[in-house]
């Protein structure tokens, strides 16, 4: 027997043949049951004799052999392309048998979060969930479609790391053969010296963070969607670039992912020609003004100021993405080139969108004199990143980068309320796949 | 002033242009001097007056305005497609000052192992070095578009996870708040969760082995490019899949990176038109005919045997690549298929590619019961694998898959040394980056 996909069916009207799939629902109606069958690529009504149906129910995997048949008019169902055909069943397999479910896949967006995750394995299955991250594979595409397009060379950064380096406490130690390793915070220094042989380069990999709080924003191992760009004229070319791939992925998931935005129920956000760019202290002073929230002092954006300025943004220039530029050198990594017309603050910028912070980039220092400087004012020894200063060590071009954070990206697109709901296997303080039980 | 990309030099005859790149290497002739500037598209020949080029050197990173020249036809560099024209400059710009090289670059073929890992960051700038991982971007691209093409969703593994589970020594421990993780020897748990949602899934992603020696085929932390499929006809689906996968990933090296091939003076490895499959007991038979080396009774061919038996296949079958199937039940996971036909024997295989594996796959057991059992059996509390066993308590389909070893495929298919050479940044015992020194 040769398979057909449910997405044949419309075309083969009148044709016996034979599917495999999930039993999504089952009705039954006296001597008759109905059944939506669910593939990968769509659902199908299978109306079949009572006695064929015996006690198979939601979640079992059948194989189904029948007659593929035009629904009377006023039977069809328009929501899904199937919809105005159905399988008369002639034949039932089973291929393999599904337990009691703990709740009906259908009731999924309703679980409350621990639910859905303790459940994974199943909850994945939920129209709903696949959707997500159906629109997480697309974005993860886009991304490296448009970087290669710009003539980025694609490499696999490492993830475990010699050093501690970028930020002390929030690092995972490693047990490495008779010593210590870690986990990479970023693939930072690995895309830097990329950038000395291949001058543009990305990498879609994973970042850790020891958070040690749970919060709706935060995962303790990230898929980060990295960049860096050698021979810029100036480090607003990395916003340049920053602003193509947003318009990009922003439009390939309206075009691809049409369906799963209406399964969502989810409106791509809105973008102007032109993403606002705004300095720091300017949105801080903005705030002040709006909200009496004296935040001018800080040396960052609190998740209250960014919601806050993002909804100016839309207010003023009718854009949900906003540059906040020239975070304070204090507050940026030791690399991050300062702002020549004020060292205080740093050729850097986040990228905001609907109110959290999605992107990350700057133009990093790529002089060896005054990296090596700024790793001593940083409190940290030069001989711990002998490896990484050769790239400066042996010439090095103006340069800069960005990492996307690409569960962020999909939670704020669809509008989610925990990140969780944007990575498939969330890990954090208290989950690995199960919840952790030896935590104190 | 807009740059100029070497590439685009022959087509620019007579104008006035805009040169960044790097000086790969100077030559003085009296008040001459020529100088190859590279850059990311390639290789010029730049004219200059002595005295505009000062103390300039290879890696130094300039800014080059001049006119673009025909050279003439005796001076012709035909292995180069910019030979023909070269730079004769007007002006000089330093962008960054290289130190005094530790080697010239062109030498790094010439290095040791430890020196050429050792100065990584600038070894990777090699003309050999960039061929390397030029050509893994297009394996690493091809694996994924051809699965793609094939109808496999694409997602994001896990590399922290809960418990050690596959293999029992040779895993890294993480400490993970206040219990500990692990890092993950294979997405295979994960990919086979996502075949219940998607059928048909791939991932790019990271494995961790704590390899407790030191040989030319292995390394502690790799790329695989895993595969796995719901809803297969046969075991030998997985065979096929992976056929198709090698063939495409060869023709694509073959006809994208012709001039990298060059360079490293590679021919892409023969394929015939079917891959011979061959179980492993005849293999052993096979090998015992050939050398008297009696391995018949051994669970698994040792790596002189897959030597042996790649040069048996090569002269028998003129194939450089072939199937070993049929591995016992005892060497392989909990999780392989055993053959109906005899249970000591599992649906399984790996590809060797000029006697190295490159690949292992499998058909999975997808029964419930079966599987804790097998569990059990393999020594293993089932409530250790709860939450991978949702997956299989909820119904799931025949179904198996691969794993290729992304650093082995380039390293056979370049007939490199070690499988370091094809990593960028390659860990093992020794050494992560810079050379471990708290080794005992």
């Amino acid at each position: 027997m040769t398979r057909t996909l449910i997405k044949e069916t419309p075309q083969k009207i009148g044709e016996q043949i034979t599917l495999e799939g999930r039993i999504a629902s089952r009705r039954d109606h006296g001597s008759i049951v109905f059944f939506d069958l669910r593939d990968r690529t769509g659902i199908l009504q299978v109306v079949l004799q009572t006695n064929m149906a015996n006690d198979l129910k939601e979640e079992d995997i059948i194989l189904i052999e029948g007659v593929v048949k035009e629904r009377p008019a006023k039977m069809e169902n328009l929501e899904i392309e199937t919809g105005k055909v159905e399988l008369e069943a002639s034949k039932v397999g089973l291929i393999s048998k599904s337990q009691d479910l703990p709740f009906a896949l259908k009731d999924t967006p309703e679980l409350s979060l621990p639910v859905l995750l303790d459940f994974r394995p199943l909850t994945l299955r939920a129209e709903k969930t696949k959707a997500i991250f159906k629109i997480e594979e697309e974005v993860i595409d886009e991304f490296r479609k448009t970087l290669k397009s710009l003539d980025f060379f694609e490499f696999q950064a490492p993830s475990i790391v010699p050093t501690a380096t970028e930020g002390g406490s929030e690092i995972f130690k490693i047990d490495y053969y008779n010593t210590s390793a870690f986990l990479g915070q970023s693939p930072q220094f690995y895309k830097q010296i990329m950038v000395g042989a291949f001058e543009r380069v990305f990498t879609v990999a994973k970042a850790y963070r020891a958070e040690p709080s749970v919060t709706t924003r935060h995962l303790s191992e990230y898929i980060t969607l990295d960049g860096e760009m050698g021979f810029i004229n100036s480090w607003t070319d990395l916003m340049d670039t920053c602003e193509t791939i947003i318009k990009n992925i922003f439009k390939r998931v309206e075009l691809s992912c049409e369906n799963e935005l209406k399964i969502l129920d989810a409106i791509v956000p809105e973008i102007k020609k032109n993403i606002p760019r705004i300095r720091m202290r300017e949105a801080q002073q903005i705030i002040l003004e709006r909200t009496k929230r004296d935040n001018t002092k800080e040396p960052d954006l609190t998740p209250e100021d960014e919601k806050e300025i993002c909804q100016w943004a839309k207010e003023t220039y009718n854009s949900e993405v906003v540059f906040i530029t020239h975070y304070p050198t204090k507050k940026r990594p030791f690399y991050t080139m300062p702002d020549p017309e004020n060292p205080d603050y740093t050729l850097s910028f986040d990228i905001l969108l609907k109110g959290l912070e999605i992107t990350t980039g700057g133009q990093r220092i790529n002089d060896y004199n005054q990296l090596v400087e700024n790793i001593k004012k940083w409190g940290n020894k030069p001989e711990d990143f002998e490896f990484y200063l050769q790239a400066f060590k042996y010439g090095m071009p103006k340069e800069g980068g960005f990492a996307f954070g690409a569960e962020r990206v999909v939670k704020q697109i669809l509008g989610l309320e925990n990140l969780r709901e944007a990575s498939a296997f969330p890990r954090d303080m208290g989950r690995i796949d199960g919840r952790l039980s030896n935590n104190e």
